[in-house]
């Protein structure tokens, strides 16, 4: 599979909750990095368990998605009916298999100061 | 200029806070959404003058470019020496010029449940 093909498995996988079904689509020595908590997941198998293991029934809606060679970054939405956050992934491959993923995970919220003169809410 | 030479210009120029510097590299018809806030900015004027308003002395490091075409993913770290923020950002061109930026912006915290089972902190 090529590098997008590859990427959007992985999120329908996810979606699905097909958790297991995703191990193919890793290298052995897969990283995960998720900088807002300085957390860092190593190897497909604690990366698959955690996503399973993440309290509520979460469902992944792909909405863009950027590909160059070996690289693709993706935007998901997250949501389990009540709560949305929005995803974005930065993936690496080698040899078609995806080896790192850098995620953040940006929530809904009220704008932080007044700045309507300049946005509009839509 | 390429898509990778204006979306690093204007990171670049953003950071050097030369706001109104960036302005060529806008196409007149620009949108940026942040879609965490619902909010839609019309115009290259009103971005450039929102980013400028934007309290804090903001420092702007790229950290990570995926650019294919007309497209361009940036991870931009964002602080003000105090609080920082993960910004990613999904740029579109049209003949040279940035004609839409969706934006999201991820804070810094605490892992939400116990996941030290699968994560170590870095």
């Amino acid at each position: 599979m090529g590098t997008e093909a590859t990427v959007t498995a992985l999120w329908r996988l996810f979606d699905q909750r097909r958790f297991e079904d995703t191990r193919p689509l890793f290298a052995p020595d897969f990283i995960a990095e998720w900088p807002q908590t300085r957390e860092r997941i190593t190897g497909p198998e604690d990366f698959i368990q955690l996503n399973r293991a993440y309290p509520g029934a979460w469902r992944c809606s792909l909405k863009d998605i950027v590909v160059s060679g070996d690289r693709a970054v993706t935007e998901v939405e997250i949501t389990d009916g009540n709560c949305m956050v929005h995803a974005t992934s930065f993936f690496t491959l080698r040899d078609g298999k995806i080896v790192k993923a850098r995620e953040f995970f940006a929530d809904p919220g009220d704008p932080p100061f007044d700045r309507d003169r300049w946005t509009e809410r839509y």
